[in-house]
């Protein structure tokens, strides 16, 4: 019985993402669900990101938290549309609520749509929003193991993004060992070794995602 | 109608923590659940502890994880009792799956189980596995905003381990704003600020613990 009903909801859930999947398709709208553990790097990434590419493409966050605005607020200087999600303990965001919120967005003025999901390497995997692609995202601190331990999200991503490459030195990161596991799980993930504080191979990033807005 | 089948589910899972809770209660075994998100050093808490402990302590562990073995081999050197559950995609445990596992310990021969939970901080701290107490772990490198981004848990703990202390040079974590943010949440949690690798602080966290085991 528990099963049923699981799954009527992910059905529910699966509809509507094909639904929000369709307007942005229609719309020229690229949405990217962007997935990590809680401080990966994930609005540190999008401070990187809009700083470089803000002015020259049309860029929209959709900011999902458990409580408070405070990723929201570290975005605001850029200047973009941003519109936050508090899920009140909800552990990932789900197609409903983007559908909901698409509405304070002008789609025909829009280019790229970033979701920050909640901060969590699981629940939010396996929930489909209606995004283009998924992101994974995670960092050296938490350990070489993560994408054996947790492999549903390098699986399904378009993407992996490194992050905090730069304390690799203060760490026991093994990277040969993640990208060995990561190559067992999805040998074709691209992969982007980067610092989001200091700057390091962000430039590959911003070619990729850039191509991935006008292909 | 979902809010109340989501009811239905944790008033059985209720029922069955309850029912741990008072066969532990029985046996005289102390249960520690234990909560992070990925990668803040559970494992490596572990490994100290019993490093520190196993000798003049009877300790067991059961090990939540998505997928692998691989912190339960990281233990197993330390000859205790230990038990994995692979939830395969789930994001937490529950009081079923711990009340099933019981039975692989000889709970007439221990002091203390540790549970490792699946690495998220959303969903464990929702679920009463019939635990003695919640213990909250937390890394420097995840920023210092995660006890405000993510307070449930904050707010359940018998206490909060702050690992990675010896990267704080390296990152802009500031222990003032999480102390702040800890202390609006639950200004009563004890604090150990603790590096897992270095060594740093973890005698006041042993000197807790053994007390916690015989009061």
């Amino acid at each position: 019985m528990e099963i049923r009903i699981m799954k009527n909801i992910l059905d529910r859930n699966q509809n509507k993402a094909d639904e929000v999947r369709s307007l942005l398709k229609s719309k020229n709208v690229k949405m990217v669900n962007m997935i990590s553990s809680p401080g990966a790097g994930k609005t540190t990434l999008l401070e990187r990101t809009c700083e470089k590419l803000a002015k020259s493409h049309r860029i929209g966050v959709i900011e999902g938290d458990v409580t408070t605005d405070r990723d929201a607020q570290r975005l605001k200087k850029y200047e973009i549309p941003i519109v936050v999600i508090n899920t009140e303990g909800g552990c990932h965001l789900d197609s409903h609520s983007i559908s909901k919120v698409l509405g304070y967005f002008d789609l025909d003025n829009l280019d790229i749509l970033f979701v920050e999901n909640v901060g969590n390497l699981i629940c939010p995997s396996q929930f489909d929003l209606g995004e283009t692609f998924k992101l994974a995202i995670v960092s050296t601190t938490e350990g070489d193991d993560k994408p054996a331990k947790y492999p549903m999200l390098f699986r399904e991503a378009a993407a992996a993004l490194l992050n905090k490459i730069d304390l690799i030195p203060y760490t026991n990161f093994n990277i040969d060992n993640f990208k060995n596991d990561l190559r067992n799980i999805n040998g074709q993930l691209p992969l982007f070794e980067i610092s989001c504080t200091m700057g390091d191979g962000l430039e590959n990033w911003f070619q990729w995602i850039t191509k991935k807005i006008c292909p």
